[in-house]
């Protein structure tokens, strides 16, 4: 088992030893997939469990990247070995600019932040397998927060960040009423609201309608087993209001799941989902095998010719490969 | 089977026969996904084949809904019966407003045009189950062309927009470098490229940019398994310029499905997609109920205590459902 010509458990153990260019590579194993990636979470698994993992998510040009770079430098600056891992493409934190161009990446990106976009090419099902791996190597060799962004549009994008152990969703008073945003599933994942680009008319209208719809019970945060009010945080991240509220609200959120044994739950919902995605993988391979077989061929062309239904053909298969 | 008080049946029945209200409630039917949709699907699919299936994907704040808008707007007066489908949810389509709030999606959504937003609440594989669908009912009842506008991000939304006919991608001087672009895999799927805000500064680097690309093979199109080179297109969607241009290459690009051969290709792509999608449903859901057995929580416990990790614990599952 090679990668870059160096066998993964020796770059996971330079990595361990805190290697920046090793937990980069292994990074790139992970971001490529198959039994390599498995490799590298199987050797860091016994080792996780000890960082915060936060997800940021917003919809496009809500400023979540912004935020999540303000939260970085907050985080690095009051001394935490940060990571940020950033899933949206369009995220400038790829580009390697954070707060705009104010700030490079590099000028964070010292011994102790890590900061890594990763893109999957459109591979189904790669970036729900991708990040939670990319999550137990940060959270494995030592970094304690693990920052995600995710753009908050897209199912794996939204679950993504929404079984972080916070998980902070980034509003604006431009994407239009709450109630439509919430039909991405976006508000609900919530443990935090932010209101960013407060400084904009309709800023207080999307705070009153959060506020009402906490208050009917419309989104109470499927993240929510415990009573927890998601607070409302108003920001101009661009230029640093409110964020330090924002850190002060993650980190009191990161106690109070401490306190309350909800971590735990936390914890089990994340492999939950991340053992379903990879079931689903597993079989999901075999159920592409089957289809390429004779047998699966003929079905496609039967639903091509309209002879039987999709949802006909689909059951068929499935008969082929379930026990 | 009862929806809305009324059967499937009887309300394919009068949707087949035109009536508007029937095909809404399908569609909702649709959106619910299980068994009903099923029925839906089951009853559409022998009428279908007709339509052309226009999918336009593009970035947050790339215009790709004023392109759609704009495009509706141009098919619909040339007296085709169009049907929109708006995955995005932060689509301005979406909430009744088209072409910025100019012309209201009602002037358009006379007898002949039928715009409709879809948004699935999170729940995973839903969008890659109900789009299909609700294409296909579109299509059984007699619209075509049926537009499908994705957003750019996300797997699901790129999948499919990408399995359309004739997939339009639309770019924006403002979201980066064509590379960085890629690596969300949308430029791979392009039939034809759209510069939008074509009056922005470095609308002609992007599309040089995309010509050079072109040149080089690095996007050949996954759709493209004929020789036909994506042609790009410099538009002002808001303005309506280029537009026209736009919907003549749309169609061109139609004819040369048919004329090559290619329209069977794409719908089987198509139709594989789909059923990889319903396979993948079907044994998704014995894979999420063999974790609720008494085996399946005490692997969850396993991994959660470190015991194994979770692509172990995956195998382990994989091996009690399937064959």
């Amino acid at each position: 088992m090679k990668s870059h010509g160096e066998p993964v458990h020796a770059l996971f153990e330079k990595a361990f030893a805190g290697e920046r260019r090793s937990i980069g590579q292994l990074l790139s194993v992970i971001e490529q997939g198959g039994d390599q990636a498995d490799s590298v979470t199987e050797m860091a698994h016994t080792f996780t469990g000890k960082a915060h993992i936060v997800g940021i998510t917003g919809a496009p040009g809500s400023g979540k990247s912004t935020l999540t770079g303000q939260l970085t430098r907050i985080s690095s600056e009051a001394g935490w070995k940060t990571a940020v891992l950033a899933v949206d493409p369009s995220s400038p934190l790829t580009g390697g600019a954070i707060l705009g161009d104010r700030i490079r990446m590099d000028d964070l990106a010292g011994e102790e932040t890590f900061i890594r976009s990763m893109a999957t090419r459109g591979h189904s099902g790669g970036l729900a397998l991708a990040v939670p791996a990319a999550i137990r190597l940060f959270d494995a060799v030592g970094y304690d927060p693990v920052i995600i962004e995710t753009v908050g549009v897209g199912q794996v994008e939204v679950d993504v960040a929404g079984t972080a152990d916070t998980t902070v969703v980034v509003v604006t008073p431009g994407w239009g009423d709450a109630v439509q945003a919430n039909k991405a599933g976006l508000l609900e994942v919530a443990d935090i609201f932010v209101v960013n680009k407060a400084d904009r008319p309709g800023a207080k209208d999307a705070r009153r309608d959060l506020e009402l719809m906490l208050d009917l019970g419309h989104i109470s945060g499927l993240n929510d087993q415990n009573e927890f009010r998601p607070p409302i945080i108003m920001t101009n991240a661009l230029h640093g209001e409110g964020t330090n509220e924002v850190w002060k609200n993650i980190k009191e959120h990161g106690e109070h799941l401490h306190s309350s044994g909800q971590l735990e739950q936390r914890q089990s919902n994340r492999i939950h989902l991340e053992i379903t995605n990879r079931l689903n993988r597993v079989i999901g391979e075999v159920a592409s095998s089957v289809l390429e077989t004779k047998a699966g061929r003929e079905l496609l062309k039967s639903v091509a010719s309209r002879e039987i239904s999709p949802s006909e053909a689909a059951k068929q298969l499935a008969a082929k490969v379930l026990k």
